[in-house]
């Protein structure tokens, strides 16, 4: 196995989950940029060390995962492909391809096809939108749906969750938190996300929440507003979300088994005691958790829910593995990879 | 002026907005349960001293201000009101009471008779909402509100406050937050709004923000889903907030002007530099801040938008100066309160 962008805090999250999953693996090639390269990481003990990536870091390797950006995958995954790996990769690079599949195993992976071999992971917040709204779908068509996200700093990478930390530690000593990573104060403020505007007015975030929740979802013309804000949080993003059907909505008891039936959900909601989905519930959890389940009071076919996940697990590298996971289960991928 | 719950976030606020716009006034009272008395606020250069709360703290009194809680308003009002003075009421006591007017002074002052002398003041979400709606009625009959919030410790008071910030100090030096004003950590957190949840399933933020704007706008009937959070910011509420209008949407341009003609709202809408309202821009500021203005992409008939206002300011003290101002502009109360 062959993972490129092996430092940042995907890749690490990744690495992590490997060890703590028993991955079947031969080998670990930790790969990253020539800036991190000579780092070590540790794995099962040792001390791996990072190395530059080059078209031979890919010979003999079953799988690799990318999570160096798209232009690190732009360049290398054809390379890794044309070896015979299987590549995984974290980046926007792919998703959108005709033909391409974009996976969530609980989800969508009847669409995936005997010859595939590359395996887009979506959008952090698109993912958790998904497994949130994937198992409402038998209630009826859907309508329309209304999220808007609450997002960790950890969706910048871990150079974004360092600036949190450190403007953390200046608000706390009185001193104006300084932003490098992002563009503004993270600590103590909250702002729309940080990507480009597009000639819409989405912001790239928003445009990839909307475009890839269709493609996995399966309808194409689904209605979905999406406003993304980053909040000074962590590492676990939350979306507030609005449902609303072509008919009646469900019960709420109704909407709680198809939760409690839904494999990667954990049900979070116990208004007696204020207890709903919340950062630090998710944060270093597989589970996508999901509660304040409601009927809209103010229009019949509509509920709403709040959900949250750990950005870096289910967001990230949770779903990566999980699909070779299911390539090794699938017996697609040989074992020990 | 007698100011009841001065030693209160809102209270020093308006204390402050007092001096700030030179409100003529001829003496000043400073009230508080009896747990406060015996503190003093500095105003204009004096210490006053902050007095326990009787019957006769209203004798001579031409307008008191409330911000005490329910429980305090409902015992004094109708003492100070017997006692000749006008009552604006920071708290939720009176606002849904059928022929007592719920007044924004930008959007519905027509609403007050000449025979009101009670004046609740609404709930700080609602407040700015019902700011950043007004202005868009003007382009056909509003269909539905989808709002998610992300309010600020201030609207649970100065303890609150005070809170987040040995929060903070206690995760920059890696200790656990402790939480006893609110049920859970803020800091680095975020939790659905903590107070009760009713039948219908909407927390009490909630119910007072859908009641509230609803009245205040004047449509009995709006459809309105109002999804309350809490967030780790010191005294800012946003709010994102997607209009359907019964209609097509009127086009962005048309917006933007909208808001720029609006009193009390600042246009904060810059797509190229990524800059948008945000709590840093907000604090300690009157406007409510007003951006990210697009047409719903998958919606012909809606616009979204993203809000924020200084909690203490527009969401409480400064709409309550706004309506004792107006009531001295109009002659309705002596000058020299």
């Amino acid at each position: 196995m062959a993972i490129l962008g092996a430092t940042g805090a995907v890749g690490r999250e990744f690495v992590r989950l490997v060890h703590e999953r028993n991955f079947p693996i031969s080998v670990l090639r930790l790969l990253a940029s020539d800036r991190s390269a000579g780092k070590t990481i540790t794995f099962r003990g040792s001390e791996i060390p990072v190395l530059s990536t080059a078209e031979s870091s890919f010979d003999g390797v079953q799988i690799a995962f990318f999570s160096a950006g798209s232009q690190a995958s732009k360049r290398w995954a054809p390379v890794a492909l044309q070896k015979g790996a299987f590549v995984i990769d974290n980046s926007s690079a792919f998703r959108m391809e005709p033909g391409v599949p974009l996976v969530i195993p609980e989800v969508n992976w009847h669409q995936v096809r005997d010859e595939d071999r590359l395996f887009p992971v979506g959008n952090c917040t698109a993912i958790l939108l998904v497994m949130a709204v994937a198992p409402l779908r038998k209630f009826g068509k859907l309508r329309r749906l209304v999220v808007s996200t609450y997002q960790s700093a950890s969706g910048a990478g871990a150079r974004a969750m360092r600036e949190l930390e450190e403007q953390t530690r200046s608000l706390a000593e009185g001193r104006t938190p300084v932003a490098e990573v992002f563009p503004y104060p993270i600590a103590g403020n909250l702002f729309s996300h940080n990507t480009p505007i597009n000639e819409y007015g989405y912001n790239e975030e928003e445009w990839k929440v909307i475009q890839e929740a269709r493609k996995t979802l399966e309808m194409p013309d689904l209605a979905l507003e999406v406003t993304c804000v980053r909040v000074p949080v962590l590492r676990a993003h939350s979306l507030s979300v609005n449902v609303e059907f072509e008919g009646p909505a469900p019960s709420e008891a109704a909407v709680r088994e198809a939760y409690e039936a839904a494999p990667g959900i954990a049900l979070v909601d116990d208004r007696e005691s204020n207890r709903f989905p919340m950062p630090m519930l998710a944060a270093g959890k597989d589970d996508v958790l999901v509660g304040r389940i409601r009927r809209d009071y103010t229009n019949p076919n509509a509920v709403s829910i709040f959900v949250c996940g750990d950005q870096l697990r289910k967001g990230a590298a949770l779903n990566g593995i999980q699909i070779a996971e299911r390539l090794v289960a699938e017996s697609r991928m040989p074992v020990g990879a």
